[in-house]
């Protein structure tokens, strides 16, 4: 996870204020950075994985988040182009800094070249944020473990269940590709696609919670391939024992919803599903 | 609460059918008539007050509701007029039905004559209840009390907050009213409008138990007459306390949230709310 120090030192000068001034009224509730649990807070945030939004520009996608209270984002490629220079990416901040919204980190970006991974860094770098979701090629991983030490920044690859089985199906697929690599090499445990590929999130959270930089919530209909998107509390994964879980292990960075069914109408899923995980929250401290 | 059996017992034979058969899919999770709490079933219904939808007809209604898989309705007038005939009662009852949406209430209804209160109880008998949430005269109460007992139905007076002050503010002023009266005279608990005049509802809940009939759930933004109704999980109201005091006081009526927020455009807020709720009674087992 970002933290505010950091996101403000990688950050221009132009945007230092603008983020230093951004403590959010709800942040004390559902995230912040304390690096303690205390009283009303949690350590980990709620957030939006951008991909969410796909159907609907930056506008659109803020208002919902605003209707929502929620006020993190995982910034996807179509709301800030890979190739945006600095003003781009200012114009962008400040939008998200209207809406009260910090972008946490970006992605997923797919990688199928070195040059891909090289501009996906750079991209990262002066967005600002320390933490990129990624889907790499198998056989990029040993040129990315360089990258993440000379950035300092977190990997997080992104596991897809059962459809695309070069493209990491499980937790335990990323360990093993991980494990032996830069300990900022992690994974974003979809927890959807986990289920979906016949894993238990909650235990593979519990074993791997030291490379899980980043997550994406959501449920699904069945703990197999024909499973698909449902909202938060109509699934089959037990979202208060997640949750019960995100506290025993700590977990400090976002929990971002990805909802990918009903996407050109998304709003009445995605706050039903918000709703919920708050609720979960709020019950299980 | 309507048990399955009354409802049926009550109801024309042209419904009877209809009802009988309308065993819903996720009534297991959220409200069912079993009389126990087991496993993953509550004995209270997660339900929807009419008034949430006043400015929508029953067909957009029944869409908001099956968006966000909830499956009980308290009949408000604007869905279905007091002077509704059998026919239109009928053709009321199978578009719910479509719906997987059983009517469990009525209300509230203004009652300011004994022939507005005859009226409310001809027109509960005819829809096929057994509860009605009204909001009387004080000095009706003698004579619906002897009607409670003619029609063996439930009478839930709904209580306004601090607005109001002639109209039962809080649960403490209800239970004065009814305390001497027939075990059938009881209240809806608003547990806004509880908390905006001051009071607890999670203490009113375990106090007055003996005579909650329906609730009203929602949350405000403050403790006081300025306090205004807001999304489940944002407000002052402790929603898992109440949970559980739910199931500690065993009870076994509707949850109907009314949501006056947004009322041009609530399914967000809706969705967020029920979200909320849900992810409260899941985590509270």
């Amino acid at each position: 996870m970002t933290t505010r120090r950091n996101f403000v030192k990688r950050t221009g000068a132009g945007l230092v204020a603008a983020v230093a001034a951004s403590m959010l009224p709800n942040e004390k509730l559902y995230g912040q950075d304390s690096g303690k649990e205390t009283g009303s807070k949690s350590l980990f945030k709620v957030s939006m994985a951008g991909f969410s939004f796909v159907k609907f520009d930056l506008e659109q996608s803020l208002k919902m988040m605003k209707r929502m209270d929620v006020h993190y984002l995982c910034i996807k490629d179509f709301h800030l182009p890979l190739n945006s220079n600095e003003e781009q990416i200012a114009a962008f901040h400040a939008k998200l800094k209207e809406a009260n919204v910090t972008g946490y980190g970006v992605g997923p970006i797919y990688m199928n070249s070195e040059g891909e991974v090289d501009n996906a860094f750079e991209y990262a770098k002066k967005v600002g944020v320390n933490i990129i979701v990624g889907v790499p090629l198998h056989n990029l991983l040993p040129y990315i473990d360089k990258k993440v030490e000379k950035y300092d920044m977190k990997y997080a690859i992104h596991l897809h269940g059962p459809d695309m089985p070069d493209k990491y199906p499980d937790a335990d697929d990323v360990w093993g590709h991980v494990k032996n690599l830069d300990p900022r090499m992690g994974m974003c445990l979809d927890i959807g696609h986990d289920m979906r590929n016949g894993k238990d999130p909650v235990a593979d959270l519990k074993e791997y919670q030291s490379r899980v930089f980043d997550i994406h919530i959501k449920n699904v209909t069945a703990a197999s391939k024909a499973g698909s998107t449902c909202e938060m509390g109509r699934g089959v994964i037990d979202i208060p024992a997640f949750v019960r879980m995100l506290r025993e292990v700590k977990y400090s960075g976002a929990c971002s919803l990805e909802f990918e069914k009903d996407m050109d109408d998304p709003l009445a899923g995605l706050a039903e599903s918000i709703g919920y995980f708050k609720g979960v929250i709020d019950s299980t401290k």
